[in-house]
């Protein structure tokens, strides 16, 4: 029951949806999100009615006849709005990017009367958001209606007339244009179809819909999700002390549950801090003209601004080369750009004054997209190539050649806390402290002190906890944190600074997109690859940053785990007008990967052969080489292989798919088996070294530090198992404290998912060299405590303090002579996933996703099958949701959670199995385990290629076979418009050219 | 010219002494103290007239007669003060413990008014300033004097009445009875005797002046002292960039001469920080009744009250002994005994609350003084005792034996910076951070954790620098963290305090107040000391703290640097109801030494011989054991001696001072030559290992970290340049930042001079660890930078970090078989001194010192010789000067810089010479050095000797010889009283036991 806005007064009971005041004020840059979780809360456990109360409208749903009589009393005018009654059908229909808390790209309500006992059109209501600012009728098309029947050719009528009313301009705000249109028709079949099925079951006569139809006009409700982890016990008899392989609970996480872990901007205040607000570009490409801060300089609380000129040290900055600017000066390259700060004694007041700084432009063309770079030639040196065999010959060879491409789109980290910097001046020396958020304590250390032109030895960093990285925070954290050190020093006072999400979003970069082109793919009719040669573009934006390691990586990974003889990589990194991008989790491996298995994919299609046994045939085996000539031992891909295709139950499942894709015309369901290699090491060979300092304190007690942050990511927890299997004491006699620079010096940032790899060694030396210290304690007292020994220790003047050290041995690959050895070793995973698309929406389920994962022994399964889980959901958020929306003139529109969607809880597969490889011990890291950070993340390419395989059934059925290009991600859109049928071919898309789009594909 | 306040309106103009509203809210535990300096800052540079304008009088100084008689014309009714008139003689004196900055003892101003042209009193007023609570007038003395002769006859009459009308009750405030009495009649002789010069000149017919009184009627004017530093230069060709050896400036002193230098203090407020006021027992020994917070809790500002049941972990504390508790229960067993805190938003409010925390009492007896102790049998288990040789048969070798004994009082540490604690709570795990002043990071550390109930490894303990520390920051700091960390702890908010300087002297406790008795020493008729019975009695307090070690180091050194054949010294352990007194430069040490000097002075005297031939009789030679069986090797004793015979010219000046004395009846000089052995290193062997953390950081920059503190005494800078030697780079390169736990643990205090061998040779060891790493890269590239060859070495994976350790070799002195080295070396001294007394007032002038030290090859001339003349001049204080007064109840009535008077400019020898003994490495600790902070504490006993011969001299032409009693320090009051003369006798001191004192010797 909905009230006009005149019947408020009646439902003064009814609960308010929110009351605005406690949103103000507010800030236009983040878009309110109203959850509907809250309403399905009471879904299936609903007894009495419902009653909301918007601004305009109150809605009263009745739960008896009785209490309806009675609000119909009450309100006499309110409308009634029902299911369908016995003459009027009314549907409503929502599609949005993510299924949970998102606004939607195109709703619809519907509404049809009948004359009684007919399907005679009496009335017809087709009302549409999204196509336009408003909810818009489309009344042409329900006007042309009326009189009609309510049948097939009524449909075709209807399609063909909403085509030519609902349309949209090809630069509307948005975008997603064909797909909208498209939308307003697969919407008005499915309300056909419901209604359809309503008429028919009133014993009204109208055409049947057929059984494969059936589906299309069901609503989706996801499922609770449910899940499955499988682990090798440790052996019995062991020490319960000895937590190394149990699933020991993160150190953390009851603090991080309860709120009270402390996080960087959890430092007390101080008296005298101040706050920081950064003033950015507003331009992607343009020469600073003017910058006048007199505005910002006289409004409330503002102490100070800070410009090129306030810097002691070098402007020059930059994680490897001094590429960029700590604050930019003549010119700006990107929007986001960092011009200057203000500094006012509260965050309100500095952000306040950072808007009213007024920077003068003379705008410059910029190239925003990898397309506009390689039309332009922009690429930054060297363009790296991987080449093995001989590519002639192997295409010689191939009884087939193919082509083709793909786009993959970049990724926020969206770590939940944002960049965040806390610089404490030390009054003397040019000392200063840094509480920072970062991966990288060191490199936040030596670039701080090259902006402040000190020493190192000046600058202390210290880090306790991230609440995320994912390599966003590997080497963009300076670029805020250099900019807050140089304020504090300016102003000799501890400045503070938290960037809000749309400045975070805005500033510090991402994932690379990356543009791959395969020229050609030779292979034999039996799927065999033999020859491949293909190119990657990489969107590296305004400087260098660490995107040349990255593709390098891309290229380390081109073949994904398929042994191809004759191969050619070759990487272009393209310079752009956009916030350089950066280190993101798998670090260009799974954009490297993700061309492999598009290609691999196009064999098996254009063959026509099954995709799994495609990519089985072409599986390394044991001692095969890689393109850069590393022999693969220890192999267990074939192991994780066998054991996932059994325990996703391919065979079986692949068959039910089959028959329920020949059984549904509009949802189709898609399966897919993707295996993943990672090498694990830096590719800097220099950076594959870590270091610890152990303590042992009188009271027995152990303060462990190393060169290692904990993001959340479990860290501190295996290196303290670590340190308590090699001491042999319990973990709960070990503490952390933080991650600081004057503990451990020059550290790699904790990054290429190693970190357990090398900081855990350098513990395991720290300990072993303290154990050695005590054992003549322990000897001469066996029956002691670990407390005697120490004591005994102490006493006796032995050093309890230690400093423990590693590097990874026997690396060392070059580029040039395409030798030595580039990783340590590699972990193996595979996966597989089924999904169901709704053709006609291009919405998509997670149905079911089973991963293998060999981490060798687990030093903690909980921890390690978190990591799987969690890479493996971000990268479904990669593959399939996330997208970031650029204009043509390189603005970032997409800087919230309201416009840029991470994977909510219905994203998960509603039955997700993740085993981890029995009796796999890997001899080259820690107690026998493995890296597992970055690499399960790729797995998530499985659902992407099972949507592939659903399309391709959709395809298929309108008649259209072999390749085609699906760019990541795997949208609701790319899904719909790749799904072409009868209603596409109405919404035909604008010619590119003859329009401005609202977003451009960077 | 001073104005009577009626005149205050015609001298607007000039400058007010200081405005009263400057120094509200007054403080009444502190003193308003008017600096003369600023007065005499003047001197010999004025022109023009001084204006000074107090409260109730102005004083104007003409400058020329002009100026005279404008003011007399303009103020007609002002008072002309002038020197002695024809016939009217003025003098005013005024006698205080120390010349400058000092209120006084007694004050004198006299006049007399003749008939013109004869000797004949006309008029006479006496009046005399600290003989009663206000100024008094010796009425009838001069009312009997009119109408005399100033001659003879006059003067006895004037003493014996001044005697009977200047009068003291036995326990005034303020005690020195007899001295002030006496001082009374001393400084009328002294106007007594000017005024007989004065008619003299004018040609009146009065006694003549004998020439030996002449100085008497001197007023003393120190002169400005000047001084020598005599140090080896560094061999030549030596790299500049090695600093070892050279004089580099100490490496904070540009910023502690600006301020600049950042103390624990001055870490920055947070904001929602609280400050702490303790609350102290004002009983010494009680029972608690009760403790009624709750007029306390609601006093403006107060977050919350802290005491005993707050304490979540233990009460119990201590440094070695866990006798303390952290908050009193139950009773208190001394004056400043801490029993609760307050905690409020400022220090005012904190402090305003405490005191209004009612404690009731139930009083029990306290012991206070050593002499009550040994009466009750008070003493702390055990006592210890060294004994060599055979006592008996040494007596009866003897020709002669003697006894004696001597008090020696304690010492307020005075360091500038009072105790300060910052504990930050760390929100999780029970982590806290502290900011402490304390030589010892590790054991605030360790005293924290045990009070919160929480491993050490939660507690992390930084000490950047302390503004002095001598021993009074080794262990009692405790007292003041752990309180301050339990509130942080309970209320989960940073926490500081900062005691007053009242507070601070109430609380923490001082040097050992020590009484010697030496029952027997035997000695042959050549002045050869052939046995010793000696036993120490130290007011070790109400806690052991560290009393048994200080016992030890003084039985360590009963001997000083003489070799006595038999030899046996006791130590008892007072245990008093005074706070607990604890470690001081020196540790015992100088009192052990002083004893002996007592002793040796007492034998020269005895047997009528000159003290200086005594001494060297009896000094050690060469390979010779000490009563602890340490042989003594690379003994440079002898040429020290020898060499500050030579350079104070001895023979000469004793020569000269013969003459002087017999010259000069009223002032007498004296002369000492006293030589110090200080044993180096920790009694308690485990304490003498020392650790270090050595980063080079990428830039080639150097951050050093190692167990020692920087409290003043060049500790940091030494290490530095330890570490530039080893690294070989230039001292500009290596920082260090602060001590603290998380980087070196398990750190022993900064103290028995000790520091600089144990972190240096930890120090080096971390610094030829690395240089040994380093070496290939140099090999490798012999021209390059150190800059480069660290790249080369970063890059190839060298581990940068070192953690370095020393423990000193061939330690372990056993008590029960007085056997195994209790030292490492010793170090060596000789010292010079003549003083001249007035044998009238008690005061006297320091003349000239030269010291002859040996530390080995200095590593910083500048800094030992700073720490020279530093120690010699806190001796100074100790054996000259400071007095710490005690109520008989154990109040401490000295609790400021009004009452408590360390040396001041004037009481630095006018001719200060220090010679670093030539050519003396030391094979024992780093770079031949050896230590000098404690030793040269010692050589100010020369002072003190040098008083003592010449009270002998003044005691002398009164007729008295051989050995007497003269406790330290010699303050003018002993001084004065020694030199029995005819004013003496006049005011004899009470009956002991007849009256209550006001203090008593503790």
């Amino acid at each position: 029951m909905s009230n006009g806005s005149g019947a408020e007064d009646d439902v003064s009971e009814a609960s308010p949806l929110f009351s605005a005041a406690d949103f103000t004020p507010f800030d236009p840059t983040q878009e309110l999100i109203f959850p509907p979780e809250l309403v399905s809360l009471t879904k299936g456990q609903r007894s009495g009615s419902l009653r909301f109360h918007g601004d305009r409208v109150a809605w009263l749903q009745p739960d008896s006849l009785d209490e309806f009589l009675r609000l119909k009393w009450e309100n006499p005018d309110a409308r009634v709005v029902v299911g369908n009654t016995e003459t009027q059908f009314v549907a409503a229909f929502k599609q949005s990017p993510r299924r949970e808390d998102d606004i939607s790209t195109v709703t619809a309500a519907m509404s049809v009367t009948f004359t009684p006992g007919t399907n005679v059109v009496e009335d017809l209501r087709l009302s549409y958001g999204g196509m336009a600012a408003t909810t818009v009728l489309a009344k042409k098309t329900a006007s042309r209606l009326l009189g009609r029947c309510w049948g097939e050719e009524l449909l075709q009528e209807a399609c063909s007339s909403l085509a030519g009313e609902m349309t949209l301009d090809p630069s509307v705000p948005g975008g997603m244009v064909t797909y909208r249109r498209t939308l307003t028709l697969s919407l008005f079949y499915k309300f056909y179809l419901m209604v359809l099925l309503k008429l028919r079951k009133q014993g009204v006569t109208v055409e049947q819909v057929g059984a494969d139809c059936l589906s299309a006009a069901e609503i989706y409700h996801p499922e609770t999700p449910s899940s499955v982890q499988i682990y090798q016990a440790v052996p019995e008899g062991r020490s319960q002390d000895d937590t190394v392989g149990r699933p020991m609970m993160h150190l953390s996480a009851l603090k991080q549950a309860t709120g009270e872990a402390v996080y960087c901007d959890d430092v007390p205040l101080y008296e005298n801090e101040l706050y920081l607000a950064l003033v950015t570009s507003s331009r992607a490409h343009a020469k600073i003209l003017s910058i006048d801060t007199s505005a910002a300089e006289s409004m409330p609380g503002v102490v100070s601004c800070v410009l090129a000129d306030d810097i002691p040290g070098s402007n020059a900055t930059g994680p490897i080369e001094y590429d960029e600017s700590v604050l930019a000066q003549g010119q700006v390259t990107c929007v986001g750009h960092i011009i200057g700060a203000v500094v006012a004694d509260t965050q309100l007041h500095a952000q306040r004054a950072a808007k009213a700084v007024r920077v003068q432009y003379e705008e410059l063309q910029p190239i925003v997209t990898i397309q506009e770079a390689i039309a332009a030639q922009s690429f930054y040196q060297p363009i790296r190539t991987i080449q093995r065999g001989d590519l002639e010959a192997g295409f010689k060879q191939a009884d087939h050649i193919l082509e083709g491409e793909m786009h993959i789109g970049g990724q926020e980290h969206f770590y939940l806390e944002t960049n965040v910097s806390l610089a404490v001046p030390g009054e003397e020396d040019g000392e200063m402290e840094l509480f920072v958020s970062t991966q990288s304590a060191s490199k936040t250390q030596s670039l701080v002190a090259k902006a402040l032109g000190v020493p190192a030895n000046r600058v202390v960093v210290r880090v306790k906890r991230m609440g995320g990285g994912f390599g966003g925070k590997e080497s963009r954290t300076t670029v805020l944190s250099t900019v807050v050190a140089v304020a504090a020093n300016k102003l000799k006072r501890p400045v503070r600074c938290m960037l809000d999400r749309d400045e975070d979003m805005l500033i510090t970069g991402g994932r690379h997109p990356f543009y791959g082109k395969y020229k050609v793919v030779g292979f034999l009719s039996s799927g065999k690859v033999v020859a491949l040669d293909v190119s990657y573009y990489s969107n590296v934006g305004n400087s260098m940053d660490l995107s040349l390691s990255v593709m390098e990586r891309a290229l380390f990974h081109m073949e994904n785990s398929y042994s191809v003889a004759n191969i050619r990589g070759r990487g272009f990194l393209c310079r752009t007008n956009l916030p350089s991008n950066t280190a993101f989790r798998g670090f260009g491996g799974p954009q490297g990967m993700m061309i492999a298995e598009n290609w691999i994919s196009d064999v098996a299609q254009s063959l026509g052969r099954s995709a799994e046994e495609v990519r089985r045939l072409n599986l390394y085996v044991e001692g095969e080489p890689t393109p850069y000539n590393q022999i693969l031992d220890r192999f267990t891909l074939d192991r994780c292989w066998d054991e996932c295709l059994l325990r996703s139950g391919y065979q079986e499942r692949r068959a039910a798919i089959d028959l329920y894709n020949r059984q549904n015309r509009w949802t189709k369901r898609g399966l897919a088996i993707v295996p993943t290699k990672f090498g694990i090491s830096f590719t800097a060979v220099f950076l594959n070294q870590a270091g610890a300092l152990l303590h042992i304190y009188t009271d027995g007690s152990v303060l462990l530090t190393h060169g290692g942050t904990e993001m959340g990511q479990g860290l501190h927890t295996k290196m303290v198992q670590v340190a308590s299997r090699v001491l042999g004491i319990p973990c709960s006699k070990i503490h952390i404290l933080e991650t600081s620079t004057n503990t451990v010096p020059n550290t790699s940032p904790t990054a290429a998912s190693a970190s357990s790899d090398l900081n855990g060694a350098a513990v395991q030396n720290a300990c072993e060299i303290l154990m050695k210290r005590l054992e003549p304690y322990k000897s001469k007292n066996p029956k002691g405590s670990w407390e005697d020994w120490v004591k005994a220790a102490y006493f006796d003047r032995v050093n309890l303090s230690a400093n423990g050290f590693y590097k990874t041995p026997d690396l060392g690959y070059d580029f040039e002579s395409n030798s030595g050895r580039a990783f340590n070793y590699f972990t193996y995973g595979v996966a597989c996933s089924e999904v169901e698309i709704d053709c006609l929406t291009g919405a998509h389920k997670n149905l079911s996703t089973t991963i293998v994962m060999d981490v060798g022994h687990s030093l903690n399964p909980a921890i390690d099958i978190g990591q799987v889980e969690g890479a493996f959901m971000q990268g479904l958020g990669l593959f399939t949701l996330e997208e970031l929306h650029y204009s043509p003139q390189g603005v970032l529109l997409t800087r919230g959670p309201g416009s840029y969607k991470i994977p909510a809880f219905g994203d998960i597969p509603t039955k997700l199995t993740v085993s981890l490889l029995r009796d796999a011990p890997n001899d080259k890291a820690i107690f026998a385990s493995k890296a597992v950070g970055e690499p399960p993340l790729f797995l998530a390419a499985s659902v992407f290629y099972a949507i592939k395989d659903a399309i391709s059934a959709a395809r298929a059925q309108s008649g259209i076979t072999g390749p085609f290009r699906l760019d990541s991600p795997a949208s609701a859109e790319r899904i719909r418009n790749a799904c072409s049928d009868r209603f596409t071919e109405l919404c035909p898309p604008a010619e590119p050219g003859t329009f401005t789009p609202w977003s451009v594909r960077v």
